[in-house]
């Protein structure tokens, strides 16, 4: 230790010495403006945002992964109680709100996030869950959709048919991401329960991403001042199709070449380059077909199987799972602590959009309690299915952030956002409140099945 | 496979049904207007040229490892081909140039880069290599940087004196990522020449960079106008040394307990998002002072050791430099590719351009060869440690875009970057020479070196 503080002041005083001796010192004409900003072109408050929000959202997490709650939570709740910094007049959070490459980064974070929810699923998985989940996911789509609807038709009486039906959308997709950490989390996956909801929850996630496809084109074409013509909605359902269809056939018989094609490269990082690349290039094309990016994101996860790496895997490289892991811990909490920022608290304040909310989360909770006549399946315990499909979490967040970005002509012409800052808070509220409550309630119909397939175990082995 | 389709053929008919009959295609207005752009607020734009920078950073990046030289190279290359496609009237190359959130991504991942060379160094390996690495720093650093001053001199005659001699520190820092790559390639790591051209280049990275704060503080302080105080520039080298020494201060005796802090938080990612928030955090320090972010990263990664994330890999994560690894795989090419894409392949065309960078090359060989002078051990091979010592690589780079966003006034009085479009090009076409000989010419004189050895251990041997 001696020793080495030694050699520290004198690599201290070596450097200064070579500094001050250095010709810039002799020649140079003025100096005293280096304290004004960077050298570099990046603005230092990105730098010290992204920081922030990164420790933000990885304390929240934590905190709530040790309350056995989910981390999104946590991340959520991070970004709201910084975002109530500037109700006690810390502007730089408003500036926080509004910046593009915060926001850009937080848009690669959910395409990256929804990559990943792809990557665990298949079109084969899909298949094999069968009718079940079709029909369960089908009754969870559509039931919140017409709940969430009447619920916005009596909450903004006012408001545009198109708002009504938005705010029905954003009931719609079941976080396949929580379903599948909660299951995961209480070693349940392999359960009939389990890959029923799983396989229903990736289905009502396409589902709902073709009703945001749908809802926002039209929101976008009547803000526009065009009038609809039947054929051009089910123009963009057929595009949806299409490109899904196309994604399918690309995944079954393109991509598994193109990678094992790639699997011969060898430098350093090429895997995850290629799938990032992949992936973004999907969210491109469904951009371009005037689909949402992260309906390509999900569809290049789907496609690509880890089968596709076993060339590098084989070599001794991680699995793109392992690899796309770092990658959206960095992103993708941006993604949720943005979202969080973005949360007015005032509007809390409001009795009415408590109310809102209230009512909001009920028609989430109990719409997708239907869900559970969907299985077709005996000895199935049907109510965990549909305490299974109750979160909300990032994809009900997804729509409400591009709600929030589309605008439609109010009853006096002026153009508002779709989803304001009272149905945003209602939205956010419902969102955490299904997610918070998701995890002990399915834990706890998931333990009384177990007991009881124990007891109905034991009897089959005592005949 | 049969089956398989049929069930994607139902799939297909399903989800249209269900899109068709949703009440969204009833009630909405209007969509025609679905083409003109995304859901999303995110330019797709950015997306797609996220994708193919990737592509081409990875493709040229193997080509370049299959013929046994760097990846970087072939990224910077493939960067200038893409950047060519301007020449044949290919518009968006040029939006790609200019684009905001491309700027900020690649600018996160020079950070990253240097964050993750200061991870593979650490002060105590600094200080074991001592005297021998900081006379061959110091020599290497002086030396190429007033033999680079005097080429500008020659070829810019009538510039600022400050442009020269910010072309001088371009020269000055060894490339320590490119140098340890070789070193690695060729099995050489643990060998004393391999040691004193590490420690070189790591001290010479920081001299690089010190100089770089005081040179580009000092031009900035000229463009505005104001007069040079011999003191401020004493108040840059001052800051530079007093944000190293806190720096050093940190990384003893309070990063450690912080880490060993976080070891016990638990959730998913939260090592490599608190090592990616204290880099950023450095960074956006270091920018504060006046410094370029990049002194902030490349002094986080120097502080951080694997050791203070035992506790995270003892229960099984990766190590951070794994972690870190697919993060730099996604943006440190952007980096390199939007470099090569800045190159305007114009200028290879003016004989001027090609014998400044043949001048600027010849002083970065040569100007490093006279490092060897500053070994102070016997029986080490000299000309391996000059030899190692040439690469400039992404340093030089680094320098280099700094250059083109200062800007100085020109003898007319206006405003011009200190570093034009010609310098830029021969600054680059001086990286990929130093960076394309360096590989065959110390593989030649360590493989030398090696035979010697050997024949002197088996002579050993028989004594």
């Amino acid at each position: 230790m001696h020793s080495l503080k030694r050699i520290l002041i004198f690599c201290a005083l070596a450097l200064g010495a070579i500094v001050w001796a250095s010709p810039a010192v002799w020649t140079a004409r003025g100096a005293s403006g280096a304290d004004e900003g960077p050298v570099h072109g990046l603005d230092p408050f990105v730098l010290l945002s992204i920081a922030l929000m990164l420790l933000v959202a990885k304390l929240g997490g934590e905190l709530f992964a040790k309350l056995k709650q989910p981390a999104v939570l946590g991340e959520l709740i991070g970004g709201i109680l910084v975002g109530s910094l500037s109700l006690f007049g810390v502007a730089s959070v408003e500036s926080l709100r509004t910046d593009a490459v915060i926001a850009a980064l937080a848009e690669l974070g959910v395409i990256t996030l929804l990559f990943e929810v792809g990557l665990e699923t298949n079109l084969r998985e899909m298949a094999e869950v069968g009718w079940s989940s079709l029909l369960v996911a089908t009754l969870g789509v559509v039931v919140p959709f017409f709940l969430g609807w009447g619920v916005a038709v009596l909450f903004i009486p006012g408001g545009p048919t198109l708002t009504h039906i938005f705010i029905g959308a954003t009931l719609c997709a079941t976080s396949v991401g929580i379903t599948a950490r909660v299951l995961k989390d209480l070693g349940w996956l392999q359960a009939r329960e389990a890959r029923i909801i799983l396989g229903a929850a990736v289905i009502d996630d396409v589902l709902g991403l073709l009703v945001l496809a749908v809802v926002a084109g039209a929101i976008k074409a009547t803000a526009a001042g065009e009038a609809l013509a039947l054929a051009s909605v089910g123009l963009i359902a057929l595009k949806s199709l299409a490109f899904l269809a196309g994604a399918v056939l690309l995944g079954q018989f393109v991509v598994p070449h193109l990678f094992r094609g790639a699997g011969r490269l060898e430098s350093r990082g090429v895997m995850v380059a290629f799938a990032i690349a992949f992936c973004f290039l999907l969210a491109w094309a469904a951009a371009r077909l005037g689909l949402a990016p992260i309906v390509g994101a999900f569809a290049a996860g789907m496609m690509l199987d880890e089968i596709h790496f076993e060339a590098f895997v084989r070599r001794g490289e991680r699995t793109l799972t392992e690899l796309l892991a770092p990658v959206s811990a960095l992103l993708v909490p941006i993604f949720f602590v943005l979202m969080g920022l973005k949360v007015d608290l005032r509007v809390f304040g409001q009795l009415s959009v408590l109310g809102f909310a209230l009512a909001l989360t009920a028609a989430a909770v109990f719409g997708k309690q239907v869900c559970s006549l969907g299985v077709l399946e005996r000895g199935v315990n049907r109510l965990a299915v549909g305490l299974g499909m109750i979160p909300r979490g990032e994809v009900g967040l997804i729509f409400a952030g591009i709600g929030a970005t589309l605008l439609l002509p109010n009853e006096q012409g002026a153009s508002v956002p779709v989803v304001g800052a009272e149905t945003f808070g209602a939205i956010v509220i419902m969102v955490v409140v299904t997610t918070l409550v998701t995890p002990p309630v399915l834990k706890w119909s998931l333990q009384r099945t177990a007991r009881k397939s124990k007891t109905a175990a034991s009897a089959e082995v005592s005949e």
